[in-house]
């Protein structure tokens, strides 16, 4: 088999399946028949309609959720201060996940979800994009390929996340490239840097469109040059997962930044994804504005991992065991509307 | 043993205990120890700090969540069409919980929460408010006391949540009184009525609020007067479980507008309260925001029964798990900031 190459990915992109309306369409008739007012359910009932669009199936059930975290590591962060923390965490945080301590660790266990955590070449960092492109066309299909090995058959939702050094930085530069404005609109504090960290982190971005320039105008050379190998790799699993008929749960900045870089191929390629929370990084905000998409929650979390992501799970169990097993009016004799 | 009076809940009012400060600060100093940026898990850590300065223990815990619905019937209802719905469904809908066909059933299945249904002399509706006063001081006591009994040693949290057919125009009315504006400001469509119904509601609320003036300035007497069995009965609890050391999630407009007027009596005696979501219903923002409470979800929702409390029960089990279970930066040798 050769190497995948972008080729590949952009007809991927033009054959992704649609909508299961006839699924969402049963969904809705079964909710209209549930005591309770019709849509008093809110986003629950949303949730249901969204489950069995992208499912396609009439009855969506969430048996298997799946949190996949990919991790990697980005010259731009070896190469400047861009981080409160130094680079060496990226793999010591892989470390403490594999042995069960992080955040993301928990959360999986209480909600009983996958957790599968990809380590992507730590050693091998993406070229500092300050100065050039951060990862070649190839290396850049060979992240994604590598991201939609994330989905296998039979799961029921996946959740992305990310862990990288840097790498609210590099979100940073692919929404400023893909939606416009000034790199002092996507940078935050990330981990925690300071006023002088955020004009470090503007003035990489700034650095990395001007050394790119002839990459911004297609998405997907925009990824590889300004992306990261977990990033693109996050860009993959939501191809994958569209053909898989597994809904998505995006995370935070960084996740839904590399996502969001799709829309600019098919405004439609994010439709069978929700996003999880809104982050503290002021960038998300903007973002999820631009590409229209409304946060489940708003906790001011910043920790990336999938967290914000994971505690979706238990929130679409409770709107499935609603749709489930709630009574319908008929069969529990409550009067309708007068 | 004598009737409960008035007298004795303001006593007990007085009495109530603060916070634990200390389990407080030992949840904080552990929270600067974990493999996160400091603060990265934003509201999770809040609800951790929470839940130990209320349950007064440096190492909280949510083994027995609890479920309190409260079902009451209101005379406004009955002697105008204020509701979508005939006032029957009240106690259809109390045998719906019974038989485990509603939402919050499947919901405190989903969680593993314990589910309490009261009901409160369905038969015997309050009186209409707006030709006097709904209850009697005595009445009012007695249903208070009869909500206290939701709590028992043990319980690690309780969520508060009503279910009772013209509820929404009484939570109205305890609102305007205590809060001031319009009705017009603090009515809203409920379980789904029109314009007319708008109308009927605030024309309700102004006559309540004529018919009661008297009653306006003591929190105590205006909860009689505007409030209704299970509008009290969530008083008392709430303030039963700050007696018993158990954190309370309040759930939406009708919930909220019930435990805010005690808020006249002493404007720290929700601080051991979080409230679960801000509903659909126009006036629950506007409460809030009065109280000084965040809303931690904003799923649209205007079902009541506890169902927008209910959905914190994960969120906090997943907020402990990873206070709990996460490496410290030294057990996992991740380095900190540079």
């Amino acid at each position: 088999m050769s190497d995948p190459n972008l080729d590949e990915i952009r007809t991927l992109i033009r054959e992704l399946p649609g909508p299961d309306l006839e699924a969402a369409t049963a969904v809705v008739q079964r909710q209209r028949q549930l005591t309770k007012p019709p849509g008093s359910l809110g986003r629950l009932e949303e949730l249901v309609e969204w489950l069995a669009t992208w499912q396609g199936r009439k009855e969506p059930q969430l048996r298997r959720p799946r949190v996949a975290v990919f991790a990697g590591n980005h010259g731009v962060a070896a190469a400047r201060p861009v981080s409160a923390y130094p680079v060496s965490v990226t793999a010591q945080m892989v470390r403490n996940f594999i042995e069960g301590g992080a955040a993301i660790n928990q959360l999986c266990q209480t909600y009983d979800a996958d957790l599968r955590v990809y380590e992507m070449a730590l050693e091998e960092p993406t070229a500092d994009f300050t100065r050039g492109p951060a990862m070649s066309h190839g290396e850049g299909a060979r992240a994604m390929a590598y991201g939609m090995m994330a989905l296998e058959p039979g799961l029921d939702v996946l959740c992305l996340g990310e862990m990288g050094i840097g790498n609210s930085t590099a979100a940073a530069a692919l929404a400023c490239a893909a939606f416009g404005g000034e790199p002092e609109d996507w940078v935050g504090p990330g981990t925690g840097v300071d006023r002088g960290g955020l004009e470090r982190k503007a003035a990489a971005v700034r650095e990395a469109l001007a050394a790119n320039r002839e990459a911004l105008s297609d998405p997907l050379h925009l990824l590889c040059a300004l992306g990261g190998h977990e990033l693109l790799a996050i860009c993959g699993a939501v191809l994958a997962a569209r053909l898989a008929k597994t809904p998505v749960v995006l995370d935070g900045f960084a996740c839904t930044a590399a996502a969001a870089v799709l829309t600019k191929a098919d405004p439609r390629i994010l439709d069978h994804c929700v996003v999880g929370h809104v982050s503290a990084e002021p960038g998300h905000r903007r973002l999820l504005e631009r590409i229209g998409k409304r946060p489940l929650l708003d906790f001011g979390m910043r920790l990336g991992e999938g967290t914000g992501a994971a505690l979706i799970i238990p929130l679409l169990r409770g709107a499935l065991a609603c749709h489930d097993g709630m009574a319908t009016f008929g069969d529990a004799g409550v009067s309708g509307p007068v």
